[in-house]
């Protein structure tokens, strides 16, 4: 499900990424967002594409992972007009948290949300830069539904297609903007 | 120098800012702006502000601080159509970095820049949520400047006074929304 339509801004995307070898360890073709960042016309593409993907739904929450899903969640946010909500690594956020422990394709991990942050029947999109194992995604449907709030999507601007993360996400849709080969 | 002027925004900005008290230690009133973040219009408001503040500068790009200053540098990035460059903590970027040492109010710790993120001459604008003792400001003028780059501003959402870490960025001009008491 890619979102760039054929009108040619997810190749300009996909062309903005930079692949560094071996990153952070032997056998992983690390996709480099920062890239995108330093282009003014490939981020905003991005958010674009984002946008028209869920002005028109019922969104009432954006819910980014840190950091980068910070960076493309965040303009989201604001340009639909609706909370962001930043699900965070632990002992970050100041106020009482609820928290979701997840295996990365690097590391294990947990993160953090603020427990008031999003309230009962709110509905969330979960944006992050990249999906590969799906492990944060299913961190972040963890942390939404301790609170009692509803994931209607989750959406990366990158999805490696081969460590099939989709598959894990029971059935959540998933909105991507570019694919990607490797691991 | 606060930029909300007379029309209201920055004391909507000010109310949307939850404090928590003895966060992350005691004696720190901790200013937690993801309450901002939950409030459209308050968030907007930041954004706004910053955008009337840089358009009519010629600034090439927009550097934001993990992790907050992540959240509200971008989203200024993309509305003025400059380079985004995130600075971050350590281990986390997967190019070639500089890095600067710090020390904030809480601890020491160390940020990091792709080399090439910056290039020789441009204009940046540093972003972050708050400047307390300045520490950080410091921290991110070093990585430009290691580069060739011209810090021309730091932008944060909140100063707090007492901790006089304006004074401590040789004469940076520093803009801020709104100013806090406490430390």
């Amino acid at each position: 499900m890619g979102g760039g339509g054929s009108d040619g801004r997810a190749e300009i995307i996909s062309n903005a990424i930079r692949v560094i070898p071996d990153w952070p360890k032997a056998g992983i073709q690390f996709q480099d967002v920062t890239t995108i960042m330093l282009d003014p016309v490939a981020f905003k593409h991005c958010i674009d594409l984002l946008v028209e993907r869920y002005r028109e739904q019922k969104v009432d929450v954006i819910a980014g992972f840190e950091a980068r899903g910070l960076i493309f969640g965040a303009p989201l946010a604001l340009a639909l007009g609706v909370a962001f909500v930043p699900l965070r690594k632990p002992g970050k956020l100041p106020g009482e948290t609820v928290h979701a422990d997840y295996i990365t394709e690097y590391s294990t991990d947990r993160i953090e949300m603020h427990t008031n942050a999003v309230q009962a029947g709110q509905r969330v999109v979960l944006v992050d830069d990249l999906i590969a194992t799906g492990g944060t995604l299913r961190a972040g449907m963890e942390l939404i539904s301790k609170v009692g709030g509803e994931v209607v999507e989750a959406a990366c601007v990158i999805e490696l297609p081969e460590l099939k993360g989709r598959e894990k996400l029971d059935g959540l849709p998933l909105f991507v903007l570019v694919e990607k080969e490797g691991i």
